[in-house]
């Protein structure tokens, strides 16, 4: 069966993929009473007193929003809230499997980012964390940098971070097969939309040397007419060089690809003028800019996507369980830059020098020492940093 | 050990009394592609189709919100958002153990009308239904009456709702076991608040003979100086006999005492000016208006309380789990006022006529065949006055 029609008719039979079921027994009076009321009062009252208390009396400790505008969900652009919730519901299914942390999906009905701002904000007081899903660039920045000033809980847009927290990981590991250090590199990324931006901005804080940032009209540049105000804040913050021209120009010599864009704009040629011991991560879905079988033909050495059927998957689930998991365990404020890159080295980590080869630079997405590692990590980042609370 | 450090402790140890899990296993690479991508693009397409899918590819069908202020929590007033958690998660708990419901809370941090009313909205695609609680009167009013205009789900205040449908239950019975006819009798509520008034409408909705609110002023009669706009309204709709003066006054003749106000309001010399057959339904928690002992030394031949530890108890987890059971099983896009009725008329009708008598007028709380006998008799009532989508 074509797996489209089989993942159809498993939701109609699943009928749901998360449930909210109850910790505590009420099957007497006195079950009733210690759970609801009278006693109940007891705990709302220590929170009246303190509201950190809630991380203790409720389940918020172990709480995260998943939420939504619908707006850029998948591959699919916007399809509405409501046709975004399967999405949000798998998402939280992988948060309970590989870092059993309780994620509820939740879709706003509105693309205004005032309103998304004071929506989620409102209710953030019920969850330990946000994380923001599928809601299009550039809305989703100012959604995100609105409720992280707003918010006493870490608020997250996995598919800013998240991705980039992966493709870091990627990128460590696949210049340690080759010998490059980071200050050295010159990272092309091609895609400036909320995954692009998000990345440009962790390859800078993990100290790469250049970082070349294109979208459809070329190299951004800073100068460059026309640019949208989000396009020119990341101009001024890469391409230190002042280069301009097309994607093709700006991947002569460089030593890495990043591809979130659209299948099919990097050639093998492309890729034969790029620098020795290139590393190529092609991550449009479901199809990459450039196969893998091209790029290594082009003279790749390494060479990772975002599918499962080739090697060196780029796979958010590797960072996004182990990240709250983490933040969650020390009641972080906000997910910061340390914690970000604590991340990326425990996933690089993961896999040894002597199992580092070309096929081989992630853990799989099934590793079960994923989510435990990437939480520790990010805990003591933030117990570092000083964004935990405990 | 006393119940109150009980209830607490047991809270410390619950660390929340709900848990989000999952319904599918996620243990392979093809789980992975079925629940999350690729797959599940198809579920999200289908309900881009027709959002109406969304009630049989994700759990809204059967996804309840327990949403609240914090403003009028229990007895204990407005503690805020946060401190009304444990509330809400126990609320959950019941909507789960008594109907089988996914009952997740939320707490709004405004006590601003229109942004209650605005953020609810937004959120309301994620559920198939929108339970309201603990919102002080009279905003609880506006924010309900506004939420039914704007969402396509069905909007409840429990606080009204619920203990108005429970009461008249027991009304229902006490009137039959004493072969007293609805429009014969004259009902007296003490309390306009929330509670006192949606118990008001429902006497009404049910055929009462003559209702009469009395609050801190005494008797709400049409025309009086300095009612506020909600006590003004109702003053209108109830005593049509226009009579004034002190809760004492009202009593005298009256067939039913209904106190949602609190303790010691009512003395049994009062009950003693009722009509024979009087039935005193002394709600405030925990020490109602007049024990029970009291009630019946002053005359009256039926007495009911919140309280567990006495006959009669009043409690809303009669009504609430089945009428969202009833209304999330035909997916009905409000709950009405036949709606109600049917719940009034199914939960008196468990305590047959052999049973009846001034000890037992309501099945108990944990009665096994309420929630289902209430959600049948809601789905019925949905079908018959067209609230029924399916």
């Amino acid at each position: 069966m074509d797996y489209r029609q089989e993942a159809l008719e498993k939701h109609a039979e699943w009928r749901g993929k998360l449930e909210v079921t109850s910790r505590v027994r009420v099957q007497t009076s006195e079950d009733l009473s210690l759970a609801y009321t009278p006693g109940v009062a007891e705990p709302c009252l220590a929170i009246r007193e303190d509201p950190a208390k809630s991380f203790e009396l409720t389940r918020r400790w172990n709480l995260v929003a998943v939420v939504t505008d619908g707006s850029a969900v998948l591959g699919l652009g916007d399809i509405g809230p409501e046709a975004g919730m399967p999405v949000m519901e798998g998402k939280c299914v992988l948060f309970k499997e590989f870092a059993g942390v309780d994620a509820f999906p939740l879709c706003v009905g509105t693309k205004d980012v005032d309103e998304l701002v004071r929506t989620i904000h409102l209710i953030s007081g019920s969850f330990g964390g946000i994380n923001l899903e599928d809601i299009a660039a550039p809305r989703c920045f100012e959604v995100e940098r609105r409720l992280r000033e707003l918010c006493d809980v870490p608020v997250f847009h996995d598919d800013q971070h998240g991705t980039a927290v992966v493709v870091s990981a990627a990128m460590i590991n696949a210049l340690k097969l080759v010998g490059k250090r980071m200050e050295a590199v010159t990272a092309v990324i091609n895609g400036a939309g909320a995954a692009g931006t998000a990345i440009a901005l962790r390859l800078r804080a993990l100290g790469v040397g250049e970082v070349i940032l294109c979208d459809r009209a070329g190299i951004l540049c800073e100068g460059m007419e026309g640019l949208s105000p989000a396009h020119a804040r990341m101009a001024a913050l890469t391409n230190r060089g002042r280069r301009t021209g097309t994607l093709a120009d700006a991947l002569r010599g460089a030593d890495v690809f990043i591809g979130v864009s659209a299948p099919n704009l990097v050639t093998a040629e492309m890729v034969s003028t790029m620098a020795k011991d290139a590393a190529v991560f092609a991550m449009a879905n479901p199809v990459p800019e450039i196969l893998p079988g091209q790029a290594l033909a082009g003279g790749a050495r390494v060479v990772g996507t975002g599918r499962s059927d080739y090697p060196n998957q780029i796979n958010n689930v590797l960072a996004f369980p182990g990240i709250f998991r983490g933040a969650l365990d020390v009641r972080a404020r906000e997910i910061t830059d340390e914690m970000l890159t604590a991340a990326s080295y425990a996933i690089a980590g993961l896999v040894s020098g002597g199992e580092l080869c070309g096929d081989y630079l992630l853990p799989r997405a099934f590793d079960p020492r994923v989510g435990k590692t990437v939480a520790a990590a990010v805990a003591e980042a933030a117990r570092a940093c000083g964004a935990a609370r405990i």
